[in-house]
């Protein structure tokens, strides 16, 4: 017997009558009253009050209540980190945020993320078991069944580390790793296109990435590698790539080859921040090379658009947030090179969430763990216990 | 309520009592009767003897019964047609092919599945009410919402037609309606790797297209242009294509692009089934131009398993079966220029079910609606009807 099946009906936050409840969910009535006073014995479901009398006594109306429990959720960046304690809808409650390296390694900045969580809890006046799950994205490959980095090339000393592990120890619940892109996508999918299932956002910084959501769902693969942008060849490039290939795609449109197209152009830049900079104040060079890295991102977009069939392509990262030359170089070549039936409704967007994508779908994917109809379910009933008998009111 | 539940439990085909099905959903012992009783009211399921006694009256066992209702799956290719009756789990019970040219259009062809549909079901002796859903695949892009053709290159007159509409006016059920490669996708998944959750299979005949099955469902995109292989730019191409680019691997990996690849090398050929022939005979043209055109499909392989991350791809289609020449080059470059932990576990492997994925699919397509949770629940219970009582035994 699902109780989660009337919690479910809940999360849209609109009050409802036991009736109610009995009539969306085709549940006897008896039954509906089994699972609200189990979800109220809880607290993840509260009274909030009486519905309009049609003559007798007015029946009660209950509610989602949101801040029965808290998540944490964990944005991971190269260079800094940001831990926010959310509600089970998803709001944000408070957060700490520091600038640290990610190859300091996994047990300073995990350490880090331990102490802040605990420090957030404390400081909201609420128990560390309160905590029903933790949601944390990193800044590279992430085998998801397992929570581990695997050959991160900017995080030294994280491969194969059981980040889990080493924070479920530390916080006593479960955590759900993945990687940056995915949980942005998630982040910026669930915020501002909520109504929209098929969804890529690619993120175009110091390298260039790729999470993908199809049917509704965050689509990571076998191996939790899909939407691995960067390394997809580009037409015509020949470039050398550090990962051993030629022609990649992070080899000729991430910031590090941005920077240098600049340099053969004359114009002296060192790094990604230098780009942002140089288009910021307007620079023709600046503008001429991000228009060209956008052309090439946008031949392997193309190919995405054929291959995934998105309706929504989030561009998001440090340089896309700069210029609007690299969306322009985008949208001219995915609109050209893509079939017509699938870019009729197809929408190029900037992102909405900015720089909050990460921490929002790392707060998502806490929340959607720790309601998802099995562990609600487990969480509710002990195991072995035997069915609840049926208590007719 | 959901009746459903206990479907779904007996749908492995193993035998269960009351008490197991109480204690495997969790539903209680007397919820557990009822739902029994309205599967067996309709015939879906049925007693099948009982279990072994433990002391006092033996318990029932009840087992899903497969030939309760029947489906049809359809195979539409450029030049043939498949009708298939199977039941409940997917076997085929009779078929039917004629040799049929699709562009003869959509009334001639569907004219003839309808027909062919009634004869097959008349005679195995069932009624056409017993037919509770059809699955047809079409060798064209598909608009699965609305079961409509888009512009499909090969089929003229089938531009936005009703299939779904059209059939189901003359069979009286539900139509699912899909591209073929999506279909075939669906049918060798499902026949030979029921395990594997991420599987890309493509088809190479006179045209080139993909399914993409990731996290164990098919993935259609937003506009269901998913998986359009052929208009992918292959690197270093610029080959004029039909569609307007130039570039696609349509346009160098195809048949009639082999042929005309052979026809430079002063071989003989006009059409993809002459290159089969040469191929079959042992020719070294043939097998030159096949493993060219393996190493282009790999090309953009590469760049499915870094988007999608399967762990197995199909090669099928009338060029696949034919030639090992093509699945080495596609191995060649799939394996060199994909990400290492994406090819870690990656298998490429022919067809397991040759000819008949496609029909295979569709009835899979036709089987998993009509047995879905909402539509076998709204078939089992009136609308409007009120809960049921709750009996106790």
């Amino acid at each position: 017997m699902r109780t989660s099946e009337i919690f479910d009906l809940l999360r849209d936050g609109r009050a409802r009558t036991r009736s109610e409840l009995a009539r969306e969910s085709g549940l006897a009535r008896s039954s509906v009253a089994m699972h609200i006073d189990t979800l109220m014995g809880v607290g993840y479901v509260a009274p909030v009050g009486d519905a309009a009398s049609t003559g007798g006594r007015p029946a009660s109306l209950f509610a989602l209540n949101p801040s029965a429990r808290v998540v944490v959720g964990v944005d991971v960046g190269a260079t800094h980190v940001i831990v926010e304690l959310a509600d089970l809808s998803g709001d944000g409650i408070a957060a700490s945020r520091a600038e640290l390296d990610v190859a300091e390694g996994p047990e300073a900045v995990l350490g880090w993320v331990a102490g802040a969580a605990r420090a957030l809890v404390a400081q909201q006046g609420r128990e560390l078991d309160e905590v029903v799950a933790v949601g944390i994205g990193l800044p590279g490959p992430v085998e998801h069944a397992t929570g581990r980095p695997i050959s991160p090339p900017i995080m030294p000393g994280w491969h194969r580390f059981d980040v889990a592990g080493w924070l479920r120890e530390r916080l006593g619940c479960p955590v759900l790793v993945d990687n940056d892109v995915n949980i942005m996508a998630l982040g910026e999918q669930r915020t501002a296109w909520p109504e929209t299932a098929d969804l890529v956002l690619v993120k175009v910084a110091t390298g260039i990435g790729a999470g993908i959501i199809s049917g509704g769902r965050l689509q990571r693969g076998a191996r939790g590698t899909a939407g691995d942008l960067g390394h997809v060849r580009v037409p015509g490039s020949t470039a050398p790539c550090r990962c051993g290939n030629e022609g990649c795609l992070e080899a000729v449109a991430a910031g590090p080859a941005i920077a240098a197209r600049l340099r053969e152009l004359g114009v002296d830049v060192a790094s990604t921040g230098e780009v942002v900079e140089l288009a910021a104040q307007g620079s023709p060079e600046a503008a001429q090379a991000l228009r060209a890295a956008g052309r090439d991102i946008g031949e392997v977009l193309a190919m995405v658009v054929n291959l995934v069939n998105p309706s929504v392509i989030i561009v998001a990262g440090r340089l896309a947030g700069a210029a609007k030359e690299l969306h322009a170089g985008i949208s001219e070549v995915v609109y050209r090179r893509s079939l017509p039936l699938a870019t009729e409704h197809l929408q190029i967007a900037a992102s909405a969430t900015k720089g909050d994508a990460g921490v929002r779908g790392a707060v998502v994917l806490a929340i959607e763990h720790a309601l998802s109809p099995d562990v609600l379910d487990a969480e509710l009933v002990a195991p072995g216990r035997p069915p609840q008998p049926v208590v007719m009111r």
